[in-house]
């Protein structure tokens, strides 16, 4: 399949998009691009890389607004962990669905999830036609024969995995240092490293988590993590709010990956990724950018979680220059792209074809001074119009195919899981 | 004029609203409404009422990106106050036509505005058709000769704003304590009380201008102002970010509204509105929400507007509970209405017809667990399908006349004023 996106701006410059199977094979002036079997009318808009969301649990739409301004435990335990218990197969199925079809609609053409029924969500992700990580939940209680049953499902997922389309990256997720034992983090550790698979974990979310490591294991979370050499270059840590000189030094040494989450720290009052400190220790381009999944966010749109992000960091360190407009960008696209070994987060020849078109018509965008700015601090989702992933449109002038049969799944099943009429 | 909103969601229930003039004459079940002249399918949609921007400088849409993550005065000094010096009337017409175009685009159809050239803001909001009250900038510098001719001007305006549509407020706009001289802060107070004006000024934005009028006054800003007897039930003080117990104290016994503008507050990193504790003092339903001027927000989106605010209070104090989505969502509606003495704010039989319709069926409102939710923390302004102010239809399935022309007309106005070709 070929597709020539004629007229787009790359970079402030008029050009042609040539792509052909799922790679960008050639930018070339405008008017001078190859004939193709789709043509994209690019008149009026803007090509950027697809965004990628480095952290959530994308079937957790289904819980939007289901509960909120709660204390995190209570919110966990009275709210959103009973609901999971009910889930099925079927009902992640129906939620990743709502959640690809948000990302789509959104701009985001890779996500990085961790979530209950691995087969449900890679079965919506193999129909939507996005690119994306994905990992069960392993989580053992600390219990010997949960734990042997989370390795042997990793297991079987993991050669399951191997029959599914290339823009499905299977990883492992142990939730986190006070859900998974030592063993199994060592398991993981060990399994990771045979088969080269990344690892997606939550760390130092809290200062609860912190606290609760020293109890246990006499040191902090990073440190202990270290102590069992479980952190590599394929360590996807995500959160890393509470941490302590001597962890950011070991985070670098080992050169773990870290994903931001603004919105979701600010929503659950966890604190704040210490950016700056983080970028003086030679990090900056280890971090990615994540919304979290919806029951604490509530959305998945990126365009937002950048300028959350950017104001976060600002507002927190008294200084107005902290994060700015251009390193926010690279955090949601050439960053993650590197963390998730992909060819991708910039346009350019060569990378895969996974490129959104942004519709300069749209107010937001209107003057363009400059379009990195305005995509940070001014846009959201519905600035997007064109999505093309893998080399397939799976967006053109903001309709997908199937979206209304998605919501209305998606509703059903929410509000069965919830016992609600919505 | 007349309209029927038929099978429309209120307060969760199917109902038509029937307008009559510029007011919601009746609710009804759904299939009993009126006939009318123009009837609105309201079929998947929820009707909530216009939001209300409580401080902006619309015309700085203009400014949009053009300067970004810098230090506030060199922002201020190198780039801002050079572009608004070269500002013509016509310019901030354009700007404000920009302005109003993008806030009915995202659901607000009343904003409290201080600008340069007022005459070509009021031409801007006349013909736009949302309300809005409108305060010329009054700075003196502390200069005898300019103060009398700021006072000779707002007499002036005053008199020419009472031909305008009663859907404009005149306001008097004295810019700051640091930009205003005590005199004319008299003048102010003295015209305002003579004429039942509504006053408009920023308060306590940053610790230089604290630091500032001690050095100048021997006293903190809010303390200065009371001993002028400037503080009254009229006085609309912006940012209040730095504030001493004694202060808040003031500002409840002279019945002082307030406007927490969270984004321009983070941006700039001036510091944070202490919402908690003005709340603790009996303020709560004195505070409004607004986003600031383009060049430091960056969009005029009273949606996002929200979910920010009520993040930042919520990471800022470490509180996940703490201005939850239904106080939040009163800052933006009902405690607006009152703080601008307008019949508005709720969705009720002989409210002021300022009705938004939701598009229910964006992906971002579904599931829908919890409306106010949604809207607070998931949606953006693109949800918004439909907007009525004053009793006539501004947009209509997302269609505002006259769109292009603005855009066009904004963006060469916005070009030729920063030397730039966008």
């Amino acid at each position: 399949m070929s597709i020539l996106i004629k007229n787009v701006l790359v970079g402030g410059k008029e050009r042609d998009i040539y792509i052909e199977g799922n790679l960008i094979e050639a930018i070339s002036e405008a008017g001078n691009g190859k004939e193709a079997e789709f043509v994209v009318n690019g008149k009026d808009k803007a090509a950027i890389p697809g965004l990628f969301n480095a952290h959530t649990h994308a079937a957790m739409t289904l819980l939007r607004g289901y509960a909120d301004d709660m204390q995190l435990q209570a919110w966990l335990s009275t709210k959103i962990w009973p609901v999971e218990a009910r889930m099925t197969e079927d009902d992640v199925y129906w939620g990743t669905k709502l959640a690809c079809l948000e990302m789509i609609k959104s701009g985001t053409t890779f996500f990085n999830d961790m979530y209950w029924h691995w087969r449900g969500n890679a079965r919506a992700v193999t129909e939507s036609g996005i690119r994306a990580a994905l990992s069960a939940v392993f989580i053992d209680g600390f219990d010997g024969a949960r734990a042997k049953e989370q390795m042997k499902r990793n297991e079987t997922l993991y050669e399951e995995s191997k029959k599914l389309p290339e823009r499905i990256i299977f990883m492992l997720g142990p939730h986190a240092i006070y859900t998974v034992s030592e063993e199994s983090l060592c398991w993981v550790r060990d399994f990771a490293d045979k088969h080269d698979l990344l690892v997606h974990i939550h760390l130092s979310e809290t200062e609860e988590e912190v606290e609760d490591c020293i109890k246990r294991y006499g040191m902090r979370p990073v440190e202990f993590l270290d102590s069992i050499r479980f952190l590599s270059p394929g360590t996807i840590a995500c959160h890393c709010i509470h941490l302590s000189r001597k962890e950011i030094e070991l985070l670098k040494k080992r050169d773990v990956k870290i994903v931001h989450i603004p919105a979701s720290n600010m929503k659950l009052a966890s604190g704040r990724m210490p950016y700056e400190a983080l970028k003086r220790a030679g990090l900056q381009s280890n971090i990615a950018l994540g919304t979290d999944g919806c029951a604490s966010n509530n959305n998945l749109d990126m365009f937002e979680e950048m300028k959350i992000a950017s104001l976060f960091q600002k507002a927190f360190s008294g200084n107005p220059t902290s994060l700015p407009a251009n390193e926010i960008f690279e955090l949601a696209t050439r960053n993650a792209a590197e963390m998730f070994r992909l060819n991708s987060g910039i346009i350019a020849e060569g990378k895969l074809a996974d490129v959104v078109l942004l519709d300069l018509k749209k107010v937001e965008l209107v003057p363009n001074h400059n379009l990195i700015s305005n995509i940070v601090y001014s846009a959201n989702g519905s600035c997007v119009d064109t999505v093309i992933c893998d080399g397939k449109i799976l967006m053109e002038g903001r309709k997908v195919e199937g979206e209304e049969e998605i919501k209305e799944k998606a509703k059903e099943v929410a509000y069965k899981l919830t016992n609600s009429n919505g």
